[in-house]
Order: structure tokens, then C-alpha cells, then sequence
């Protein structure tokens, strides 16, 4: 494949834009294909009743290390029980533990809002910087993202999940740092695993990368670093089959090193703003991965509700995914 | 009803006590009701794909004002579309935002875990203070519950979701502070409902208390204020019942001012660490109660996970209701 | 005297602007007046080594009630003795205490960056929004401020204090909401007391204003309230007098409400960006008044060490006034 | 020397132990060695008006990485001048930056409050941890230190700084890590520089230690590392001297690794509860050292303020040598 420059940026920006097409006050981009009897239909994938978090823990010990404003949550009591013991509380007449923590809402295992990433380009000399469905980038100031806050997606994170296995596909416990997912590689994956793409799904797609650093203990510069990941292309995939929403366990969805000496994160450079698509990080897919190899099948219910946090560009979750 | 004196905080203590009952390492309580054939059962009431959210908005706007702690969440910008347009962002080849957030896991709509409250007794003169199935409170220090954290509850939160609408029972779009809810009162609502209680429910109860704030807009001293709720009996109600957890629309589930002069949140004081009922709190019901008003069913899939924040005292959540 | 519309704001804008008077490259503003003669006479004015400190404390309950984003300090433990006590920290052989704060930078008593307040204006239709010495508010970012950051000032702020006390000058406990302080009072309440202002002093100009509300223990909404203060048109006297420094025992330095219709805080938006001053708020003015009062002499030596926050727009200070 | 062990520990702890010498209720310890007359005596050491702060820079970049919650101080902006170019604060006619700190109050340059550190040891079975003049360990709960908090030394930190320039002593840039100071080497260094030890000074000792890391840019495992410094022995001099607070520019004042198979930080164990001194960590002196060197002359005007945190552990300060 072609390194991005700008011209394939271009290229591609064009291929896969969705603006207007759920109007131009849409603020959901494509997790508007999910339709009610999706969620009727995810539902009744339910035959066990077994339940697969996919949140990693989140504390100090997590995988970030700092750079750019991204530190790990910290935190901190506000009331203990030690405290009670030792009659710490008799000024009230209750014995409690409360707790305050401060965090990135990118930190652990989160969603990206549709307000998280730009685009830029130029009209002759004049700087444009973009957001989903042509909102000015000055949407998003101090305050947040006053267009595209997690907030919107409050009801919006239901439906069907499918895991695109993609390490089992290849054999590997974990897929290698700089190794890329082609757009023909999940289709053949797909194939493999006897599931089929449609329209509105979730689309989990595991390269066991983040299960290995949880099995070590170790994060290292995990964060912001090479990993596996999916092609630029890919977004040609991602618009075609109208997925809803895509998330991996890596940091960062696409593969590093980056295809391209001009963008960081090239992917990230449409996916949100252009395809609209709503994205997940630090997805623990391990279980799930584990249950759908002993089944044979590679779709669930998946429930990954976001907290409403009033113009946030992104937002900590715990997804299920239920059989 | 008497008031609640030490007495009668130890008779109940008695009655509701259910130590041991899951072996003497149980870390999660009366979720333990919840079995997978309640999760199948909860999957396939979903009929209509219908999604109801019940978290309150996240920002500094909130119901705290500062009490013992509790503040609102704050969230600030580490990027910004702002920055980007003026060319702040150009060090990095990209175009994004980030935000930070501080707050107090309680602050909004949450999950209280089993290590947030005590239960205070004295061997004699020695002061006893102990946890869930009988854990010395001194496991929750100040890097959190050690025992009984939230991050235990991570794939349990989700089943049969049960309404019981106490505010529609009365014909009220707000039950009035002060104004208890008995465990007859509660029986009665599921009868005129048609609704069962079972064991392993999720049960939600709404007093109209919360919606009526969100419709001001003005939350004043909500937060640890006059409130209605469950009276101190209702603790052999859910005992008997074998509920998984309860939840109501205002900031405390118990009525308020507590019908106690000895203890602050009596009925606290035994559901958390001695019947072991995991609580939710600020569930805003008033969405899914109009939408069961109007199919006249009672019951849904309810998905409420919670953060796994390791040894948190309580989580976040924006619990689902699907129909 | 008249409002403060377009026309006298920039009149009054011509009148003190300081630009380039440090050269082009200047981050310092009028602190620059200070030199070290200024220091060596200052410390010389220590006759009897009594310390007045001047700030108030810093814990929730503080003046702020959480307008645009001002909150008050929230410190939390990290270690505790409650935990050592009860054998917590058996797993380190050391028993000690830690916290950690989350506070807005101007929360309490504290100093004003020189990158805190902009001032605005149009070339034809093109907005302009400058710093002191005309930098660009594009060097203020989400990573702070890149011109005129607290930093610069780690070691300036210190000198001759001189105290203008207006409140005695008044005969009154507190100045009113609403009295301003016009360059004619400053000058009278100087010369009634016998105290000639220099260049390079830092003035400290005393209301009552703060230390009512804290005998009172209730702040209410001080913060960004009513209060005494300076009148718009005492920019020229601190301009004429080549102040280095102003701080006042009030929130805001400025009388409130501002004597304009279209400009909030119109001596702030001259003061900092144009005039180059430093400014200190939330300053507690009443032991240093009483000493002054009772030995008839108005000046000390000063000294309020600013905390070197990168780019930070401000920082909490203790300023110690010694005699 | 020999190994810290229990025994060597209580022997130590009888020896300088000052609990009573200022009263029962005292909680400033040797602070109170400070006399009106010894701040006169420094003021007048004011002779060029050269300002030396010994604060390093606040930001991400700190040397903390983490361990036991200590982190570096996260700032972010509340109102950015970009907002204001784009007009994002056209809803107030304003144009200003705010920013907003979360910080652990002992990550940079600090003071450790009296409460910090305790002293364990057993009655029989019971354990009994306490803290500075006799106080139970437990008046330090989840609100912090009830006794010995910070902010009782608020008027306090200003007196005689003396500099005892060990790296200059030893004709190095940097001690080494592992290297210890003791008592005689406090005393030759002394005699060398000609400077003359006196109650109710502020020693301040350099190792170089600091300066070397904030020039090589890089922090590593410097905090909570091995490192330079005062041997326990040395807690002797500093009771027979009489001094009132020691600093160092070491990011834990005692040698690293400790001499003690039994305690963490034996030297802490007695300087904070038993000889009750106030110690600060971090303090950049290289600035100070060659002013020293160049004048010839050791003392100076020492100003460094606390923050009056309530109840707090520390405080960050910006210590201010002045000649």
C-alpha cells in the first residue's frame, strides 16, 4: 500500500465522507444505522446468559504514562474506614467510604466522541479545521465539544456486537506491533469465523495486544506506541459495510507506525471527522474471544452505555457483550 | 412506625443479616440472586429496541454543593478545536481534542459498592465497625476498599430491570419530601402494575423526585436533603424478596428527614453491610416510566455496568433500560 | 464620573499603555520597576521581625461557589495515620501522611499572570485580541500561557509594601459593595497617613471587604459579587506612579458593579494587557493594617513568592508583609 | 556507623526528642527557635537585593513517576486565549485565561508539615503511632492533619538561611547517590565557608544533586531513588544546634539507600514526630551556591512561605534566598 500523503488523504476523505447524510444538525454520525430491530435482534442472541466485561482496571497502574496530558486515574478517599475505627466519624452518625478520582476520559478503556478528532485543509491561504458533518472545529473550546459531545450517544450504544478475531485468524496470541489489518483481511476473517457484516453492527476487532500487556503487568510506553492495528484503507471497509461503531484492544484503533510521514494518525484523520464513525479504545476482548472460539459464533448482544458528560470529547465505559 | 433506636437497629440487623449465606469470601452480596437464566429471561423482553437512559448529565451543573466532599464533576479541555484553528496544534500532525475530569465517584447517577457504609457495634467497650459478610471496616483505607470494591460488580450488572412507580401509584408527579414509601406501599404498586417481584430483580423505584429538579433546573441543597424514599422496613421487604439491587430517582433511596435521632441514613446502615444490596442512586426513571405507563409492562432488560475503578467506593454508571 | 464605553475605553487604553517600554520581548511589565535598591531599602524597614501573612486559607470552604469554572481547593489524603494506626502500612517500614489538592490557580489569595486578561479590538472587521506588549492571545493555549506565564515572575515579587488603607481613611469596618476608590482617595488616604508612594512599590490597598467576610464565616456570592474597589479612571494613577504591583482585600480589585454597559471588569481589561500590571487578589490586609495603624508607619518589606507553574495564568501566594 | 536497628532507633529517639519544650499544645516545634530579633538580623543580611528562588518548575515534566500517588502537577485551562480570538467568549464581555491545578502538595518543592511522619513503636501488644509532641497518630484522618497541619506555619518561614555547600565542600558538581553527610562533615563544611551555625537558623545543604538532573532534563527513577544526603546520625547535630528548619536539594533530605534493613527513611522516623523539625525537599540551591561562593559570604534572608492548606501535609513554596 502507498504511504498517505496528502493527496491519498484527500482521496479518501472524499471516498468515505458521510456529511448531511442524516441531515445537517446530525450530530451521531454512523451509529444512526442502528435501527430498533437491531437491538431486538441483538437481544435475542442472548441464549446463556454469560456476561464478558470488556473494561480494563482502572487506577494508577494503567497504561498511560503521561505523554500529552494523558496520565492514569487517580483515586483518593474522601472517608474511610480506618478513619471510623478509630471514632474518626462519631461527629456524624454514619460510618462511610466515599471516594473522588481524577482522570482523562481517554485514559483506560473508553469511547472517542465524534468531537475528538479534526480535519484540516485550506481554502488558498485559509486554515479550515473541521468536525464531523462540517461543524467548525471552534466547536470545541474550553467548555468542550459543543457540537459532537459524548452526550449524544447516551442511548446510542446497543446493539449487535461482532467479534472480528483477527489474532486466532492468524494463529498468534498476540498480533505484532506494526502489523497491519487490511480491509481484505476482515472480510476474511469474517469469512473464517462464519460471520457476517451488517449494516449497524458493532465491530470488535481483536489482535490479543492489549491481553498480553494485562498478562505482563507491564505497560511501558504502551500508550501512544507501536502496536497493531487497522490499515488506512480500512476505511473504505468501515463506510462500505455501514458498521456503526468500531473498537480494538489497542490504544489506538489504527496501525503504528503510522503509513505516512505527513499525518499522525491518518486514519483517525477521517474515521471521525469524515466517516463519522464512533470509535473504541483499550477494548479487553480476550474473554469474549475465548467464549466465541467455544461456541462457534461470533456475534452478542453489546451493551457499551457512555456517561453523559455535557460536551465531553470522549467518555470511560465498560462494554458487555452478552450471549 | 417506632423510630429507629439502637434497639431496633439491632433487631433488624438480625432479620436482614445475610453473612455467609454466600460463603465467607463473597464480595458481591445479593447480586449473587442474579443467575444467567434471569439475564436470558431480561434479553428476551426486549420487543421494541426502545433504549431509555437514565444518567443525569455530567458537569458542573450538578445536584452537589459541596458536602463532605462531594462536588460536581469538573472537566477541563487538555486539546481544543480553538487551539487547532490558530495553528497550536501544528508541533503534532494532528487535529484533535482531550478533556480531564475530577470528581467524586457519588456525584451524579451511581452505584454505591458494598464497601461504602458500616455497621457500627460495640463488643464491650470495643468499638466494632465491620463491612459486608462481616470484613473489619479497616479494609477500606486510604487506597480504597480492599474488600467490597466496585470493581468486583464489573459483569454483574445487568437482568430484569422491575419499575415500581410510586409517584404514578399516588397519581403525584412528585412525591413530596418526607413522604415514605412502606413495604406495603411497594407491594401494593407491583399489584396495581401487574407486576411480580422475583428473586434476582433489579428493582427501580421512582418517587417523580429527581425529574422534578431536572425540569427547575435547580438542585439548591437536593443533595443531602429533605427527600421522599423507603422507610427503614422496607430492609425486610428486599430481604425477603431476594432483590439483586434497588435504585430510586433521588440522591439517597431512604426517606429523609430519617425517622431516627440516633443515626444518619439508618436503613443505609443495614442494607449495604448487612443484607448486602448493592444501591444505585440519582437513576432518572422518569423515561422508562412513561414508556411502561404506555405498553402497561412493568419489566425490561436492564444493563447498568459499572467502572471497574480498583477498591472504588462507587462508580458511575448510565444504566439501560431496553424494551 | 462616566461610564466606561468604546471611546473612553480607548482612550484610557492610549493613556497607560506601557508596551515596548521593556523592549519587545518584555514578559515582566511594570514589576520591571523594581530594582534592587527597591529590595535593600525594603529590608531595611524591618525593625521589630513581626510576620503578617495574608493569605486565607485554602479547603473547601472558601470564597468560591463554583462560577465559570472556580472552585475551591479540595485536598484529599493519600496516607493517612488512621491507616497506620490500624496496620495499613505495615507493607512499607514508614508511617506518614499524604495529599494531594485540585484547585483553580485563582481560587484563593493569589497573583495574576501577566497572560490572564486580553484586551480586544478590530482592524476594519478583522477581531484582535492581545496580551500585554501586544503578544498575540494565541499564545495563550490549552498548554497555558506561552507568553506572560506566572513563571516569569518566580523571582519579582518582592519589594517595598506600602498600605493604603481606605477602609480607616473611611472610618468604617468595610467599604460597601458598590464604593469605588477614585485616584483622588488613594492619593488622600496616602498623604492623611503619611506614606509617599514610590516607584517600584507594591501597593496594597485595603477595603475591609475580606476580612468582614471572614469574621463572618459566610461567603455567599462573593466571588464575583458586589464589592469595593478601584474606580476604572485609578489606572492612571498606578500608571503616573509607576506602581510595580496592586493587590486589594477584595476579589477582584475593581469596584463592582462596573460602571459600564458593554465591558465586564473594564479596569482589568487595561490594567494587565495594557498598563502591564500585576495583580493580587483575595489579599487579608487586616493584621498588617492594625501594626500600621498602631506604629504610624504604612510601609514594610514584602514578600509573595509566586509558585513557578509553567505557563500557568496565575498562583496562590502567601505574601508576608514584615516589619 | 551502624545499621539503623530497633534499638539504635529508640536510643536516637530519646536523644533528640523536644516533645514538651514549647508546651503541651505546641504544634511548630523547632520552628520556635525563631525569635522577632533573628528576623531583624536577616533583613539586614540585605545588602545587593539579589533574589535567588529555589523553587523548580511546576508542571508535567516533575520529577515524580508516580509512586505511592505522588504525580506530577496535571494544569489545565479553564478559559484559553484561543477561545477568545474565535469568539468563544462573546457571552461575557470579557477576554481572559483561567487555569486549574491537581497536584500532589509534596510533588516539587515543598515543606512537609509536622504531620507528615510518625513515630511507631509498642506498649506491650498495642501498637502506637504518634505524631510531633505526643499526639496520636489518628488526629491525621481522611481531612488530614487535625494536628501539625501546614497551615499553622504560615507566619513562620522567614528567618536566617545558611547554605552548607557540600558539593562545593566535596569539589563536585553532584554528590553521588549512595553518599552520606554526617554530622562532621556538617560542622568541617561550616568552618570551611566560614559560617557560623546559630539557633533558629535555616540550614539549607547542597548536593548538587537537583541542579544535575534539572540540567541533564531527565528525571527517571530520581524521586523515592537512591541519592545523596544526611545520614541518620546527623539528627544529633541538628538537636544540638538548635536549627530551625534543614532543606536540601535532594528529593528526600536523608542518604538513599537508607542504612537500615528495618526502616524506610530511619532518619524521617524521628526528624518530623520526635525532634519536631520542619524539612524541605527539592529546594534548587545552585543559584544561591555561587552567589555564596562569589561574596564569600553564607547567610542570607530566607523567606518561603507555606500555602495555608487546612489541615494540610505540605505545601509547595517558592523559597527565596535574599543577599
Amino acid at each position: 500500500m502507498s504511504k498517505v500523503d496528502k493527496q491519498k488523504m484527500e482521496l479518501y476523505a472524499e471516498k468515505v465522507k458521510n456529511w448531511n447524510k442524516w441531515g445537517e444538525n446530525d450530530e451521531l454520525g454512523t451509529l444512526n444505522y442502528i435501527d430498533a430491530q437491531d437491538i431486538v435482534y441483538a437481544a435475542q442472541l442472548v441464549k446463556t446468559g454469560k456476561v464478558f466485561p470488556m473494561a480494563i482496571p482502572l487506577d494508577v497502574n494503567g497504561p498511560q504514562w503521561g505523554e500529552r496530558g494523558r496520565t492514569n486515574p487517580h483515586r483518593t478517599m474522601v472517608y474511610t474506614g480506618t478513619d471510623a475505627l478509630l471514632g474518626r466519624q462519631d461527629f456524624i452518625n454514619m460510618r462511610y467510604a466515599d471516594d473522588v478520582v481524577t482522570m482523562p476520559l481517554q485514559c483506560a478503556t473508553h469511547w472517542d466522541a465524534l468531537g475528538h478528532v479534526f480535519y484540516e485543509y485550506y481554502e488558498g491561504d485559509e486554515r479550515k479545521v473541521i468536525m464531523w458533518n462540517g461543524y467548525s472545529a471552534a466547536n470545541v473550546d474550553s467548555y468542550g465539544c459543543h457540537k459532537c459531545g459524548i452526550q449524544n450517544t447516551r442511548d446510542k450504544l446497543i446493539g449487535r456486537g461482532i467479534l472480528l478475531d483477527m489474532a486466532r485468524f492468524h494463529g498468534v496470541e498476540s498480533m505484532d506491533p506494526g502489523q497491519g489489518i487490511t480491509s481484505e483481511d476482515l472480510t476474511a476473517c469474517a469469512e473464517k469465523f462464519g460471520i457476517q457484516v451488517k449494516q449497524g453492527d458493532f465491530v470488535l476487532v481483536r489482535t490479543g495486544f492489549l491481553g498480553k500487556h494485562m498478562k505482563e503487568g507491564v505497560w511501558g510506553k504502551y500508550a501512544g506506541g507501536d502496536a497493531p492495528g487497522l490499515e488506512f484503507e480500512t476505511l473504505e471497509w468501515l463506510h462500505k459495510n455501514e458498521v456503526a461503531a468500531v473498537a480494538t484492544d489497542t490504544w489506538g484503533v489504527e496501525v503504528r507506525p503510522n503509513r505516512s510521514d505527513e499525518f499522525l494518525q491518518p486514519w483517525h484523520w477521517l474515521a471521525i471527522p469524515m466517516l463519522g464513525i464512533t470509535m473504541g479504545e483499550n477494548f479487553f476482548l480476550d474473554g469474549i474471544a475465548e467464549e466465541c472460539a467455544k461456541d462457534g459464533s461470533y456475534e452478542f448482544l453489546f451493551v457499551a452505555p457512555s456517561l453523559p458528560f455535557t460536551n465531553g470529547a470522549g467518555s470511560p465505559t465498560n462494554p458487555l457483550a452478552v450471549k
